[in-house]
């Protein structure tokens, strides 16, 4: 199988997310603003269907993550603000009906769900039975290629406690957020065992990447 | 008067010192690492008094951070793990009898101690009547040029709770610690106000500058 990895932007005080997260605001106060550096990058555009955009050493890190990609796992809090169970299954995500995934996405819940085929190749998938579950149901489908952790803070702490994660990256933005989400936190005394691989900046975001040493 | 200033080095979880401070292990355990980065360069090795090391983008981070520093102030877990009361008066920092300092360093305390004179141009004072008076002595003592917060943590945050940093470099480098003390907590949902002037780094780490808004 291939690699299960995660990228995620941070600020240098430490948050994936701001405060105050809700409907309107999914990443909460000033978490919109951690990911700008990304917004800029051809890369990121072309994703999303928009032309232009910034080449260079931010757009290399964009495309490099962005390959290879054949399943995405993700929390129920990065799939939307529904707690509880689906109810009439009204949310579909928050990304309209064409969603920048186009891989099958695994969404952990405790509810279960019919899956939900969207345009582009997206088809949420959700997975009441566990992380470990989750992964195997992607890497299946993800038929060799590496499966990415979408988000947010929560999954990635428990596929790293459970030490399943092979790669990541993380963008430190020079923003200071004061308060939101942090993702090195409950991870009892961890992440243990990852080195440090590489580590590039421009002057929007240093890019730190960690590969698993072996046990 | 000029500018109250500090520099910090900080893993990527956001850990300044290890867990376990002890008098053996005075930056906690994986804390000396941290500092490798700035050990390797020409500029530290000199400020101690040693040949040789490395030139480049980390030395010139340590050579800007030294230059021009009037007086330092650092609080007392920093000087020396004593706690409570001075009593005889043994205790003269971690660090022998010529100090890297080579200025006046006003020390943070709750408890009254005479003025101690060491080698190469360090005395230590000790001030019982708050961060503003340490900062006022400081400042005239520095005779114009800058003041240094040496450290640890807990000076800087409160320093910068009161908003008294004029610019902060932080250096993140790509360890993870799992535990230990960090810079950006009990700051009321700060620091607020600053700014990023520049992002820059090496294989080693990463220097975020800041630099206060004015108001």
């Amino acid at each position: 199988m291939g690699k299960l990895r995660f990228t995620m932007t941070m600020s240098l005080d430490g948050y994936v997310a701001g405060p105050g997260q809700s409907v309107e605001n999914p990443l909460g106060q000033g978490g919109l603003a951690l990911h700008e550096w990304a917004f800029a990058t051809k890369s990121f555009r072309a994703v999303h269907g928009l032309e232009g955009g910034e080449s260079g050493l931010d757009d290399d890190r964009v495309a490099a993550w962005n390959s290879n990609i054949g399943a995405t796992i993700m929390g129920r809090n990065m799939f939307g603000p529904v707690r509880g169970p689906w109810g009439d299954n009204a949310w579909v995500g928050w990304w309209g009906d064409d969603p920048p995934f186009h891989t099958p996405v695994f969404v952990l819940s405790h509810h279960e769900r019919e899956p939900l085929a969207m345009q582009g190749g997206t088809t949420f998938y959700f997975v009441a039975d566990g992380i470990e579950t989750a992964l195997e149901r992607a890497a299946e489908a993800a038929n060799g290629r590496d499966v990415a952790i979408g988000g947010g803070a929560s999954t990635a702490q428990q596929y790293l406690l459970a030490r399943l994660v092979d790669e990541m990256e993380i963008h430190v933005v020079p923003l200071l957020l004061g308060a939101g989400t942090r993702l090195f936190e409950n991870l009892e005394g961890g992440p243990a065992g990852y080195e440090c691989a590489g580590l590039v900046s421009s002057p929007a975001a240093a890019h730190y990447t960690y590969v698993r040493q072996n046990a």
